[in-house]
């Protein structure tokens, strides 16, 4: 048994992974937030084969994370641009920046995140979007939502 | 070419892809902030074969993210804890919740998240951790950091 899709487990992290679960999916709208929309700058910045990042970049289009425009017309030429979908996964890709600074760089970031707001080198928290407040593990529980069926993640006793 | 590591590149978000960067591996830290520790458990929700998540899980011990530990003598036993750095991953995952429940929840979460201290349903919103200000992708940009090398991704001109 090996599976081919996780689109059947009824969670949001499983959606989510099940669209951008692998290295390059993420990796490639990490560049394009960069501001990077063609492939060959993508396979050059990656390192990636020609027909791997063309097999990602068709299944991100095809879920409506990237969109394809022609940029130039003879001959006809694409780009790759993000959607509102595709810049809507910055959080994760902050998130990931967060723990990979902690936990995989002992000479300081390889990159910093500058706030423009306050001027500093800063990490994303997560805050609760209802009141505000700064979010812990444990400081929060699961319930069902309104989408729940038996197939959702449930929490263990004990 | 077909890269089996992307640890060579520079970037804390490519370094946490190398770890985390599969489906398995990033629903094992979601079941295991559930509760869950025992193989058995894991393979049941997750449908995943035994040997598939005989190798996450010594992944995931490899590299620190989980703790083997004995629970039972005769015969040895053992149960899977997710260590500091493992809990760490929860930012990521909360991220993800949110991505998913905003574009893969057409009847609403099929889990929701609530805030212990004002008792809500909510989503993570990423954060300045030093100025407190919510954090836009457009109020921010990077530089290199203390770690950088040739090697670190930067923004294209343009």
């Amino acid at each position: 048994m090996r599976r081919t899709t996780i689109s059947d487990l009824n969670c949001s992290i499983a959606q989510t992974l099940e669209v951008v679960g692998d290295w390059w999916s993420l990796l490639i709208v990490r560049d394009c937030l960069f501001g990077v929309r063609r492939f060959e700058q993508l396979q050059t910045r990656l390192q990636i084969s020609r027909n791997v990042l063309t097999q990602r970049l068709e299944w991100l289009v095809e879920h409506g994370v990237l969109e394809r425009r022609p940029y130039q017309d003879r001959p006809v030429r694409h780009e790759y641009v993000l959607t509102e979908k595709g810049r809507d996964l910055w959080p994760v890709l902050e998130a990931m920046r967060g723990w990979g600074d902690r936990w995989y760089a002992p000479d300081g970031p390889p990159v910093e995140g500058v706030h423009d707001a306050c001027g500093e080198a800063m990490h994303a928290v997560p805050t609760c979007d209802v009141c505000g407040q700064r979010l812990e593990r444990t400081g929060m529980h699961v319930r069902p939502g309104p989408g729940a069926t038996d197939a959702c993640p449930v929490p263990v006793a004990g």
